[in-house]
């Protein structure tokens, strides 16, 4: 049977940045928390749809002809496909929520490319 | 191009209970804010897990075997096809997270029956 899961009990498990930790699965979906701070890389998914949660600080994501600001208490969902960079200029905590088997860095591989599925 | 959905603005919108309002959807599945407070009606969902992240108070998840308190900042994962019951003593506010389609009642049909795939 599955558990209850404490977001804040969660979070204080690890403290490397850019390195999403799965903490449940919906279905083929994941839920993972990830912390981090500075500028990430340029990168899309193309084949599905993002969302954020912001659950503490707040985060930049850089579109090619847009910038958007999420604050701690807000989601957002970034398209499929579309290129984006995020950055946080302290350090940001939120959930993602996407399908299982989504990399990080999406269709692009660079140092900041984490190892994926890893569970808290 | 989508925007960025503050919850607490969007708890503001509506006031009644057992009565999911969709704020989000990423490929298939939608994130949906409700209220409630009080007992909801035994039900399953057979096709699709169903997560309860609670943002403000408490819920109790009824199980045939087990008794879950899911409180705020806490996740839930309710397996398919699993008979559940809901409760809160006091009025909880909770973010849904399931298949487009999802009914709140799964297979069982009442009066707590919501009409479904209503944005705010």
């Amino acid at each position: 049977m599955n558990s209850v899961i404490n977001l804040e009990k969660k979070f204080a498990k690890f403290s490397e940045h850019w390195s999403p930790k799965v903490i449940a699965e919906m279905n083929d979906y994941q839920f993972k928390l990830v912390k981090f701070q500075g500028d990430f890389v340029w990168h899309s998914h193309p084949d599905t749809d993002e969302v954020f949660l912001v659950l503490e600080g707040e985060m930049k994501i850089e579109f090619q002809d847009r910038l958007v600001i999420v604050k701690a208490g807000e989601l957002f969902v970034i398209p499929r496909g579309l290129e984006h960079c995020t950055r946080a200029a302290e350090e940001c905590q939120a959930m993602l929520i996407e399908p299982r088997g989504v990399v990080n860095t999406g269709a692009s591989t660079s140092e900041l490319t984490a190892t994926n599925d890893v569970w808290i």
